[in-house]
């Protein structure tokens, strides 16, 4: 366990910036074992405080378990141990997840990432999602981070759930994607006691994030301009609100383009643009139009970056 | 192949009622194969047209792969040969639903029910639907059926996406569990010249549906109350609309109830409650509170059925 | 008052169809009388059971109440004395509403349609909704019939709170735009001891509306295609649902193309192709644009209307 | 015209807070002038930049015109005259709200805010919004500050809307109620030739908006804790954003209660509780039940404030 200086004894510390890694693939589709371990060496040039494997980003529903854990084993090989690795392990069903999240901290992570299970969503209600989560946590040999995405589970964690579960010994903190700075506020408020610590799931309101007490980001755009949000939490961190506004200003079209306007095929077009490898996606997701490509382009260049 | 009269020359003829069978667990949470066979020989008495395996009922979200075939193995062992088997083979990927498709038809599948692919919903469009019927259909060996249930995947397969699709040759139709019987109707009407045949996809509109040119349903609630079901089909194409009406009318609250209500719980209770093994769901789907479950029977009982 | 056979004794039979009336306007954005007058005219030929003045394509947000009451005191000069005159008498506040409602009696009108207050949505429950509408109806020199039209008001009028309303003296009745089938066959069925009439607010569902018990509608398409819509009408209620599907699928799409994709413009430019005075809406509501009349054309003439 | 130390030469400065003041009630529901005056009385103590008459919390749907006008005209006479008065003028139609922008500025408004029409939300894209705004704009004898209200008006003023209506010499600013943090960054990074000042619509983003450029707060808490909003402004400004971080959280908790979850019956019942007159709505907004007010106590007590 690499846990840095904690911010309760014994507890691994999440704060800082992480890229939820895509997951390159050759022309049949298949994981691009070769291109992804490119993409980590220049990752490591990078401060970022670790990594995040099997994310949305990472199109993990459309990887086999198999692949899941395969890549974060391959992953953590290549990792410096100084770096955290987060690995997303959930799945629908509770025993499926209980069962992927061994085999995750078996390959290596630090930490396993937990989505709201959602095709029943009608049902998932306070009662349903806390005895998810805390079955999953009980039985998890590394820490828990809650993860809430409703722009693609349709479905938000609700805070009352969030709060019940930061009791819990082995879930650590929350990685909010929905965008709602008025909860995320809320919710480092009402968990003061718990050290619970909350990550925002999007570069568009990471300094609001910062402000209202969040400890970190976990950022599609990290894939991309990695070097620039370690920079933007460096401002926030000091102090420098001045500057971190000018910069996160500048952070918020490109990070629509790669995320809710044109999704991960947009991450992987700019990836390429920045010297990364991205690639095509597996099917259904599709290759950019030509139209979607210039849009993204004009996302990145009207803000000074490309 | 076990089509009957059908619609063009060759083309399986789909129409008739279908209970989507719920999948019976142990108190381990392990399929109940001894159960699920006890139920089968229950449905046989019931002039259902065939039965759907792995739709959302079935808790396919919830099962492995392996689940899922070898459920579809064993019900196609107890099904009467002139019953059609219709299973559900939909994954988030293209090359799982390719892949899962090939099993189901190889298990015994007479056609396979292909839900839309839904987490990333915001790039599910029209374009990448396509892709991803057009590849299944083109492979798979069996009749392939639409199915889109934006309760549970958040996403309605675009009117014109299914329009574009009712040209191939092996895609035979739609489960249209939406309710909006508009869009039947108007689905009905545009593709009279490929004989497309479109099921309600829940029994709270399926008088409604046959009135605008549906030629079945596979409804939840054919799991509880298959008999009367069938029923109200023999009176829809009879035109006996009053008595037909009067039936419809007692099913809604009953169907609502063990849908977009209380969910697969429900219907699993109210199983139990008309002489059909149910029990629990696998987590996160909890049993039913004890106030959820008077509710439940109050909208059996207040509409005579109970 | 002009009730027919009425359902139950002293009631005002409301079964029939009913064009909810545009406003027609000058240049300027006057309303113009004469223009109204004409068309008045020609609706006179067509055997609806009366009209609707006010309703949502009447554009009654965008008249002052004076305006409102004029408008419905000339049409009530110009209509046939057998025919029934509905009038919007909706405002957001319970006062303005009840001294509308007045003032709509007054005029001349037969009944008055209130539509469901909204501005503060999430304040607007059961309770809120219930004292509304029996202030209302308590006041009202003539009976009451509840609108609810989520597309326009983000806000369905709830089905425990039209079953609790169903039972007060002076209303009627519902006219629901919503399209939910389900909710209409239940809403019938729950009421059926109070004698409650459903009118169907569009004329894409009126045929499934029929199916469930509905008695009539209150249509757009009215409008434009009047004849059509009373001959659909003569075909549920004489048990021609052959014939009936035919017509009822050939009018889905002109329908939505007046009502939710185009809206009231597109109402108002139909309108002038087939004879009546539609002109221009008030602003903001804009004039279509070129590509929209010619989606517009479209949607008419590949169901073989123009 | 009030303007101070203004952000362009001869614009009016709406840097600050303002509270969207609440309209009291005799128990018959009349405008309570009185009470009124005395409310102002005591925020004349309060460092507010102004005062917001007739936004969403003054019930303003509720009230004809002529009370608009009104409470307007009255609250102009009490208001000191540096304070500057913000005057609600949005009506449904552009000919309605460029008269009553025109009554608002004879009766004493700096400015007024429009909100967006919203009845036809399905027709209120940009071309129509750009129209009407602009007309309103070209017309108004004041400054217009556009305001979008989503959870009312179910339409959120669309950016592209935003930035293109930024260019219009007498359009000065936003009040954006929606608490979209990413977007409030993106328009003042957007606008910023343009000199576009843009107000946060909620306490509970207050800070975050802070952050991100905006210029102050048009917020319902005010009229409760007004000097703690003050205060929550002077940290930002100040630079002390620890300090704002610990006082925005406390906030949090007693704006959501005041707004989305419980609404103005609930603003108005605190109102009492701090020494204000609050009181009864118009109907149909009703008082809150008892658990409400429970609720509504226990967000104040557990942040501290009761």
């Amino acid at each position: 366990n690499r846990s840095q200086s904690s911010p309760a004894a014994g507890r691994l510390n999440l704060s800082g910036i992480y890229p939820p890694i895509a997951t390159p693939f050759t022309t049949k589709e298949d994981v691009d074992y070769q291109k992804l371990k490119e993409n980590l060496q220049k990752y490591a040039r990078i401060p970022f405080k670790g990594l995040v494997v099997q994310g949305s980003n990472g199109e993990y529903p459309y990887l086999t378990e198999e692949e899941r854990v395969e890549v974060v084993r391959m992953v953590r090989q290549s990792l410096p141990g100084e770096k955290l690795l987060m690995a997303g392990s959930g799945c629908e069903s509770t025993r499926a997840t209980v069962e992927l999240t061994g085999r995750m901290a078996a390959a290596g992570a630090d930490a396993v990432l937990v989505v709201t299970p959602c095709f029943y969503r009608g049902k998932m209600d306070s009662r349903a999602l806390i005895h998810h989560f805390t079955k999953v946590a009980d039985s998890s040999p590394v820490p828990v981070v809650l993860y809430s995405v409703p722009a693609n589970t349709g479905l938000e964690l609700p805070l009352d759930t969030v709060l019940e579960l930061s009791h819990h010994p082995n879930i650590l903190g929350l990685k909010d994607s929905g965008g709602d700075i008025t909860r995320i506020g809320l919710i480092v408020h009402k968990t003061k006691t718990q050290d619970f610590q909350v990550l925002a799931g999007s570069a568009g309101f990471l300094m609001a994030a910062y402000c209202l007490g969040a400890v970190g980001g976990v950022c599609a755009l990290a894939n991309v301009l990695g070097q620039e949000l370690c920079e933007l939490e460096r401002l926030c961190l000091s102090g420098s609100w001045e500057e971190a506004r000018l910069l996160q200003q500048r952070l918020i079209e490109p990070n629509a383009a790669v995320t809710r306007k044109l999704g991960v095929p947009a991450l992987k077009q700019a990836m390429e643009w920045f010297g990364f490898h991205g690639g095509a996606c597996r099917s259904p997701l599709q290759r950019l139009t030509e139209a979607e490509t210039q849009q993204l382009k004009q996302d990145f260049t009207t803000n000074g970056w490309l």
